[in-house]
């Protein structure tokens, strides 16, 4: 499962030689929602300026490139990663240049209306270069200019679908979240600078202070003259439950709630719902541990680190074959059989997508000697695709669209399966739900799903 | 001195597996004429599928990404170097995709009213993502679309300049040189294929068969029904003479006039318009090689390679500096002491842009020994800039602009120096003068040539 | 604090194509032990082959490079990282040859009469190519040879210091313990096959059963004859406590005993002997992790994940500079500011070194709202250097060797500092104490420490 | 057909910043003679640092690296080309330490009784890291020492075989040159230091003045005290006829000869021996263009560039598979259709080892148009192994060995084949035949071949 990107975005009120270096640090502690590619674009004022390419923040810059990128304002881009995929166009920012001037776009989120855009903004003569739904945005929003404020403010009566923007012409950095507000965006300050971020970690490793969340349809405009704001009417809102699940970094505090803490809540709440007879409590690393340290506080059953993960496993790493193939996720996780031995084991993870890692989880801790393992989620089972950034969208990988609980208990080899309820939740996030998307898992979706475009005009290595 | 670019095209009646691999040797063939990036853009008759790069042809491709490039058509692209830039944007192919299609787009040349149609463009509602004329050109087409053939023919009366353009859809493949036939570009058959390419030489390299140059003002279309060619008025020709005095691979044929003739020529009407009481002709490798030869042939005297180029000299070679900086052109070329010793020499170039290589050779040759120098330019003294894609229009550089000749002589430190005149160049080429592009020696800009467009709406990395 | 290396072998009784990518695994999984260089050395009964390089395990080998490997028997090593050294010199295993036959050596450890054996050596023709140890124990075991175990035996009472080996002929495969047993090596079986590597989880990441550990002074020779098994006199051991304290894998089981249960166990001693009165237990991660749970578990006083790690800081990471200096340790690791506000905390890491990270640390749950902060090392204090293969032998660095307990605890700003006593840790491991070298904490070398040899005869890039 | 090895070597009275640069500049111009792999040592008159690599020395060496090499003398290497190879190991100089001292060690040649010299150094306790006969004369050395001289006019007796070797220790350069002088070595000044090389063009390239060449059977020790020679006897020379052939580029001056007057003569001689009746002279380029220019200088037919070759075919260029197999060697070399079409020609190139190139152009210039193709080779036929540095030891790959010229004519598809007799070549040379090894022609090894050492003991990656 992945999240679509991360944005970090600065503006400064005079000329900063590092303010790309403090775009990098930015971007570094937002990798987790994107490793594919990295950019930042900078203005001085007069030119745009930028430097992207694929890998990760610390691959893409150095030294060098960051000491060229000097000005006074700079967004920045973090995307996620396709295996094997190393398509160039799709990195970010997108700068784009016509008569109306010249934009530097960054996007986090999924357009659902992209069939629609593209050709209305086709049938005015706009031409693509890549298949993404950011170069629409980006074309749409210079397409209204050349008055970048009321481009952005007409552009989000057109773009339907989850959006966190980061827009910048040559004087002004702004700031856009969706009517419905899918993905975070915070503003922080640092110094006398202007910061946004995807996630408060962003704004902690600069240094920068939280100054308050990017409002669902709101625009925030930043110049030499100031901050200014502009709201879009909003009737209701739907913050992404799974940036709670899964995404952030526990660390992050989104739409004023510490995710650590509701992550939590949900081991907490899982264990009221879901209890077991159990000696132990393990989480998956890293993904179900701060759950299981809930299920542990709540239930009394000890934790302990019974998975130990290997940090050295990258991207490059060749896959066991033939004879070896039986080594699984054995090089990734390991199971501490000293710890698990002959215990009956409550084993937590965040969520299920496709349930084959957690079968072989649970094969590896039976080798270990574990008696029973009991297998709680922090989370109910997803049952439907997203179309709003989580690259779910296809049903038939998700096992819990496919079999029931009681199937899949058996499929992954536990002794029981317990999944948290949608209110159990909902109460672990805090948030009213009518201020959630949970349509993964009730099928809710908040806005009308349309037919999926899949007419690519061109594909690209 | 550098050119644009090379083209390499090819467009197959049925699917070819090795298509994009027939494009790489194409290429390689052209590498003279541009080493910064490289692109093959590839066609199966449903989706257009492309990789460019950095580097050298042989850099940027890879057995992989050549067998994932299979279809029908393909165009290739090589351009010239900058030092230290790394501009991925200004890579080609351009594909571009809008309302009226999809297009693949190759160009060699220089369109000179880049202003006015980035304005015209623009105005309609086309954006831009780099500064390239090459982009303007992709998107002229695209908006004249959707008939292809159509909207090339009504380019041709848009553009102006020189260009060699390669233009592939889904289904067909065009070739199109402007009306004053400034850049080569000749048809070749391989197999049953239909091939195009910048130079013959590139026909010569994947074993095609010369049919025949497109004309100026052609446009080529080959597609499933067959090849078909179109024409626009085109009252005078103005061919770059010095695709025939550097450019061109000596073993090309443009024009169906031979690069390596054309040089010998010049070289003995040099012999006969400026003789020199000498006893040895010496070439510049690889520049004056040829010339030297003809010089030779017609004068008697004796042809010796009193030069010597040391080949591994690359692009990341550390510069000499400081106490060893007076060692400046001689770890690229060395004096053969034994031969030039106590010789009176002809030494012969191309030609003379700035004139600091060739007072460093003239400088080594003496130190080797040399009694008396006689510089003989195998092409008259470039006293004007071009804006038909060669990288001098900077007048200040042209050390003929300034100086008289005998200037000249003493600055390189010649003890006489030597110009083939005009009318020498023109019969050693043996092409009519007004078939002939003779700006950059005499001025006579066969277009108008406009103010350049400065305005850059935004710098790339 | 770094520690040596990681020692994987395998003996086959039948050609395995698949033998290198067995070490392969094996040598990921002990990546944690070195991450500077990585190599492996194969044998088919009649050659040895190997390849080594600089870098992570994944970035040395490939699918090429192990697919040349195939053999009988293989040895793999992986070494430390030093910041920018680029010594490929040093890279193991070390392959030899002379008179007396070829040998590949691996080598974890650090020997301390390297001057006097160099001499001895070199006064019996040996020369050197690098400054290393492990070159040194290479050339003593090829000089004792040709009978590989009779040298192996004879090196043994001339190397002084702590040694795991693993010596590899065509034919035989051996692994060597030093009569102190400093340093972990084990056996498995997986299938037909013996297996050595340092820790077990290296056993398990290959699908290898546990046999047992090798014991100090212990020879265990591998051939087409079977396993046979040696001894050295051996009156005392000396296994390295910083092993269970730091160096190995939680997941890992040295002297069978389990690392997470000693470090578990060492957490709660450290509760029992140093109480503080507080909200909430955080480990500093990951080296303080396993012990924050066993306080916790201990004090009853709730768990929480603190302190959030970066995880993706790699090592090409671009230093803050000047303005941003002040960022330091919070690119790295940041803290959660929901769990730690307005709470006391116990701070737990494994060990204090030269006190400034975690003085960083302090301060920065300090900022994000913690109340008071109780540090707890869940080891004595390190007062003297290492000759045995850990990177302290400069006491002049190590704080507590330094500073009193008072004073330190002002230097990192707690509210208060302590320590675990040297009967808690020796407790929390659960072996007798003359089984263990704890010359760090208490000085009490188990060999006498000569002064270094720093004669260093020749240095490489 | 490739040559083993270049070196160059300086000596500073002071030290010199630049000492490892100017030894890259002359690396650089003796790149022809290897490009496997390069390294430079430095000692600054008390360590002696290295950096070597695999490559061409451009990508071994930056500027960083550069400056760390600071010193007062310093030796630099370039070793030949092997496909696919990887060896670090064979990577030179070799830097051995032992009690008697510390050497660096550079070597061009090839030593035949490495069998011998090896079984007695490891008789007397040396061992081995490679199998490269370098490292053999390195121990060689050491073993003999401490007194650097005293051990290399020592080793002088040992060592049977071709080698130039420059030998340095932290306070000395030695240059030895083996008593038949098969390689070239000799002596140059630039300002206040003294310069070894291999060639000629390296003193050019760094600005050096020539001094005289390092005698056959000579030992130059320069140190603080000045430059001292040394003498062994030496009743005959035997330098290598194939350096004026083939390897030594055609600016360099051997010997006292110029390599490029040598080859313009054979080329003359061959004319004279072997007339022909045609139109055109041509060269395969590079190896065949001196003697064409002689060959056309004589008989009075006209030199022209018949064949054109692409200089940016490098080593990673893809082959041409399958269905382009056909290309062969037109890729790397083209055919001037306009020059050669109906012509008779002489074909000129300095030597046939297999033939299977030479059948090639012979096949592509008929298919330009050529009337009749005679060739014509500046030197006799090559019909025995070379075991003194040239890697043609295996006679069953030399086509002259097998077959007679007659056949050679047929199988290459010529009108007429005509070698120059061994005389005219040694009368081309113009040293008495007495000095030079002409064994590859008339099987006349001047020192007796010992069957090969091929019992390796171990292989390398």
């Amino acid at each position: 499962m992945r999240e679509s990107c991360g944005l970090f975005g600065i503006f400064s009120p005079k000329p900063d030689l590092n303010i790309a270096r403090t775009v990098y640090y930015g971007l570094i502690a937002l990798q987790h929602r994107g490793q594919e590619s990295a950019g930042i674009a900078v203005t001085d004022g007069e030119k745009i300026k930028y430097h992207k390419g694929l890998g990760l923040v610390n691959d893409v810059f150095d030294e060098e490139v960051l000491g060229e990128l000097s000005g006074r304002a700079a967004i920045g881009h973090v995307r996620y990663s396709t295996t094997g995929s190393n398509v160039f166009e799709n990195a970010q920012p997108i700068v784009v240049a016509c008569q109306r001037g010249t934009l530097a776009v960054a996007h986090n989120g999924n357009i659902i209306n992209t069939c629609e855009l593209r050709k209305q903004l086709e049938s005015k003569g706009s031409s693509f270069r890549s298949t993404t739904d950011s170069e629409i945005v980006a074309l749409l929003l210079i397409e209204r200019g050349p008055d970048v404020l009321h481009a952005c403010l007409d552009a989000m009566h057109s773009l339907q679908g989850a959006y966190c923007l980061l827009v910048m012409d040559q004087q002004r950095l702004i700031a856009i979240r969706d009517p419905l507000g899918f993905r975070p965006l915070c503003m922080g300050r640092l110094d006398d600078c202007v910061v946004f971020a995807s996630e408060t970690v962003a704004l902690d490793a600069v240094g920068a202070e939280f100054v308050r969340n990017i409002e669902p349809g709101e625009i925030v405009m930043v110049s030499g003259s100031g901050v200014e704001s502009y709201r879009v009417s909003s009737s209701k809102n739907a913050f992404c439950v799974f940036e709670f699940v899964y995404f952030a970094r526990p660390d992050s505090v989104l739409e004023n709630v510490s995710v650590y803490s509701a992550r939590e809540r949900a081991g907490r709440l899982l264990a009221l719902e879901q209890p077991a007879d159990a000696d132990l409590v393990v989480g998956v690393p890293d993904s179900g541990t701060v759950a299981a340290i809930g299920y542990s506080n709540q239930s009394g059953i000890p934790y302990g680190m019974g998975l130990i993960k290997n940090k050295y496993i990258g991207r490059t790493f060749i896959q066991p074959s033939q004879k070896l193939r039986n080594l699984g996720v054995r090089l990734k996780l390991n199971a501490l059989g000293e710890l698990v031995k002959g215990k009956s084991i409550v084993l937590v993870d965040d969520s299920i997508v496709r349930g084959t890692t957690m079968g072989q989880i649970v094969k590896m801790l039976r080798s270990a000697g574990a008696r029973s393992i009991h297998v709680r989620i922090a989370s109910p089972p997803i049952r439907y695709g997203c179309y709003f950034g989580v690259d779910t969208s296809d049903r038939r990988e998700l096992i819990a669209a496919i079999l029931e609980e009681k199937k899949i208990e058996q499929l992954i080899g536990a002794d029981s399966l317990g999944y948290l309820s949608l209110e159990g939740l909902v109460n672990a996030v805090g948030l009213p739900s009518d201020r959630l998307c949970l349509a993964c898992f009730n099928g809710a979706y908040p806005l009308e799903v349309p037919s999926i475009c899949t007419k690519y005009l061109f594909e690209k290595e």
